[in-house]
């Protein structure tokens, strides 16, 4: 296992280059197609997940007292009836500290190898994951290999070049000579060495439970930090996947299998609250509610916290020259994985006087009805992009703002269950889609999270911009778009997007919407409600580590 | 002016390449001599401190209700007589708010350039500012050049390099491409733009009031965001003069002064915190004392918090090849600045049993007495090496610990005032020493600021190490030293200190040991209560901006 770095050490080369200049590129095939993969693989991840049903699942960890898990997958309404380890936090983590010198003690590169290791390990075991995935955060089965898949072990590679980025720029050792006054010759032999913080807490979501679960992981154990997965509740067995990947190659490399484990809990039983107030939790990367990460924001200062929350991301229709592709675009994101995603398109901003498209006067109305129109073409295969809901909740939620929708304008499109064939009791919901005024700001400032978006009439261009980016300033954006013909206006709108602390994207067609790239994009600003921290930059890993010196006379 | 990064640039590469290599290197001569600066720039510089003394500080910012600063010199025992602008803070950062946009979309090579540009005028400063550092902070001439003056200065510079280092990871653009499917071919051009976090707020201490002066103004201007410099209430005027130039520097440049501004007080009429809640400001930089600077960590959680505290630094003392030398290196230690640096030594743990020194047996009186006696001897010319007391507190602490000395052990060496020809009024004290043991631990685990130490009698070599490395894990540290001539000791301290989250310095002799090499030494390791910061890393500077970014297709 020694030269687990020179292995992959042209992927880690990749990334980095990737990184620096920023151009398409993905380690991990996103596709599941048997064509890629052969009959075999998909075969036997599906045969793997399945054996995991209604049993205990294999996670040989210390501090064991008793099993816990109560998920119920989304697609047939049934319990998997898969165990996992229930933990007893405070005998944990002495056992977690065990193994951290020897790994803090190893060279990065060391490190870095188990980390790129237990990567590819996780892509080999992507398809028993998506089916994981699929039976629990509800996403499709092509979403759950590719958006929770490849795409997240992308970003997990992402976060190991900044993290073998950030520990090069220390260097080993130093000589250092110099005089003092007249006497004094100095001669010192300096060595530098990286420490970790502590343990690193990773918060998993119930819709992407990995997306920002490789990105912490590797951040944190290449930086020599231990991690704890705790993964929502009804999304653990994709965690748990990871977690015996990390355990297996770890123990391969000679490392203490605890340097990473996983604290499953259920609802009525939750364990976050005794991993976030361990005084040896040094490091909190959490997935979730924006009310949730802003609490942990606030009362967590004295650990590092890396949040991705959510906002009310918003689409500003100035013009365009292809109504139907722009139309088609947006509705894309309304459908995608039911608009569960972080990037999902939630507010829809047209002048109430219509737009120019093609050069030709369109009114509000039309744009409007395009888009419902293009909804409608994209849920002719509704199973594939749209999957099914994570939970109950946003059945009610939709029933909420179908009952807003007289008081405050007008039910653009109703939402309705959606026909799987395959699985008859599928928990599933179409967009529901409400056209309203600005005086309904209330309704729509918040992230409103599950198929439900709003076509927002603004009196002017210039009104919806500014409601869009005082939305995003004031309650959060993690993607934004903008549809103009127009170049100055363009301008204006970025600055006015980035003046409120959000990125944006200009006349996306074409491709999904939602697509948010590893290697190129910088994901969730920090500068606005929808998170503080960043998918990946400097800011991401340099702190996760500390440094300390020696200096020898001589 | 637009080409200052052009005429600095060399300054900031050999910066870049001293921080990575981390050999000695200063951009600022430390030595006030006229052999170097010849006779007339220490005359001008003294001249214009004298002409600022009684005088109205002439800082035109806005926001000014009032005059304010009571500084009295250390030297004398009289008022500086000087007022500052006291400023409503409330209506101050709006101006500020002002120029920040202009300032954030200059590139990032026009900021540094203006930075390297103020780095540069505060060198050609450095005579008046020794004369006001000396007036208030109360250190000598020479050390009021080099430590809080050229010293400082690197540090700056240092932390202008990691700015331009973290900066430049993130490429202005880039060109995407990738296939989505079988017709949806996405190109994509993107650009990033970095955005400051907002006001940054610099608290700077009495003593030497520019040495994260500096480099958090470097961090925070280099990446776009205002500054409000934060004097201590006895010590304005160094950080004004360099206000000052700050504002003319940026003036000359085109960009608005209020990017940086002063908020003066008085012990009376504090204003501190009234930054620390303003919602605007962004980033504090704090160096003062443990109690406030733990304050500052728990409570402004919606703020990024860089402190530098303070601990009980310790030497351990196992064995010396040369006991004279070794006794001058602690000695000058407990002299220097009156000990009232943060690097000074309070804690020199010694076996009960005594030492081997030069292959001899010592025993544990003969190295405290080598100790005391090497004290007396840079005692010789006191005012160079000791300056004054910041403070009357230390005064009374002095008394205090005097009084402790015979309930816990011994005095070793009792403090008088010293003899200053050209100060008669100096504030002054020579070095008290106390001899307990670790039963005495209670009095000597927190910093005792000035000039008070102990020396400490450990059962074993191994309950000396014990201690110091606890009291540094537990209470903080930020030098520690270890005198052995076994390399194998000397490898079991080095880890045990670092177990202890502190670094070590080892058999330091012929050279001030409190020295803090900007470029090579990092100074603090935010793994221990003395500070959560480094001076300066990577993580000093990547979090104080952000980035976003735009993506047009096409």
């Amino acid at each position: 296992m020694a030269d687990l770095f020179a292995r992959h050490r042209a992927t880690l080369d990749k990334a980095l280059d990737a990184c620096a200049r920023r151009y398409s590129w993905t380690a991990y095939p996103e596709s599941p197609s048997s064509k890629i993969h052969g009959q075999e693989k998909p075969r036997v991840g599906q045969a793997r997940f399945e054996a995991l049903l209604g049993s205990e699942y294999p996670l040989q960890q210390p501090a064991e007292v008793g099993r816990t898990g109560a998920e119920v997958s989304p697609y047939t309404g049934e319990p998997l009836g898969i165990s996992y380890p229930r933990v007893d936090v405070a005998a944990l983590y002495p056992e977690i500290a065990r193994g951290v010198s020897a790994w803090a003690g190893a060279p990065a590169a060391t490190r870095l190898g188990v980390c790129l290791e237990i990567l590819e390990r996780c892509a080999g075991q992507l398809f028993e994951n998506a089916h994981a995935t699929m039976h629990t955060s509800g996403q499709s089965y092509i979403m759950a290999f590719a958006g929770s898949g490849a795409n997240a072990l992308d970003r997990g590679l992402e976060a190991l070049a900044y993290a073998s980025k950030a520990m090069a720029d220390v260097p080993a050792n130093a000589l250092w000579e110099r005089q003092f006054g007249k006497g004094g010759a100095a001669r010192l032999h300096k060595q530098y060495r990286l420490l970790p913080r502590g343990v690193g807490v990773v918060i998993c979501c119930a819709t992407f439970p990995l997306w920002n679960g490789y990105p912490a992981l590797c951040a944190n154990l290449a930086t020599g930090n231990p991690v704890v997965f705790k993964p929502h509740p009804s999304a653990i067995l994709p965690v748990a996947l990871v977690t015996s990947v990390c355990r297996e190659v770890l123990a391969e490399a000679g490392f203490d299998p605890n340097l990473v484990t996983m604290v499953a809990d259920t609802r009525d039983q939750p364990a976050t609250m005794e991993l976030l107030e361990h005084p040896d939790t040094a490091i909190v990367d959490f997935t979730g509610s924006p009310q949730f990460g802003r609490w942990i924001e606030r009362h967590c200062s004295d650990k590092l916290v890396y949040t991705e929350t959510a906002g009310c991301n918003s689409v500003v229709i100035e013009s365009t020259d292809d109504l139907p592709a722009m139309a088609s675009a947006i509705a894309h994101s309304l459908c995608q994985a039911s608009a569960q995603m972080c990037t999902s398109v939630q507010n829809i901003h047209i002048p109430a006087g219509g737009i120019l498209a093609a050069g030709k006067p369109v009114s509000f109305d039309e744009v409007a009805a395009a888009i419902v129109a293009a909804v409608e073409k994209h849920l002719a295969n509704p199973q594939v992009l749209c999957g099914t809901l994570v939970d109950d909740t946003i059945l009610a939620r939709i029933a909420r703002y179908r009952d807003l929708a007289d008081e405050h304008g007008r039910l653009l499109r109703d939402s309705a269950a959606l026909d799987y064939p395959d699985f008859p009791n599928a928990r599933t919901a179409s967009p529901l889609i409400l056209q309203v005024t600005e005086q309904s700001r209330a309704i729509y400032r918040d992230e409103v999270f599950g198929p439900v978006s709003f076509v927002i009439a603004g009196e002017t261009i210039d009104s919806c911009l500014r409601d869009a980016t005082d939305n995003a300033r004031e309650r959060g954006a993690i993607t934004s778009h903008v549809y103009s013909v127009d170049e100055a206006f363009l301008d204006r709108a970025i600055d006015a997007y980035h003046e409120a602390g959000a990125s944006v994207a200009c006349n996306l067609t074409g491709m999904p919407i939602n697509f948010a790239a590893a290697y190129s994009d910088y994901h969730v600003t920090g500068l606005n409600p929808a998170g503080n921290a960043c998918l990946t930059d400097l800011a991401f890993v340099s702190s996760r580590f500390r440094i300390v010196q020696s200096k020898r006379m001589g």
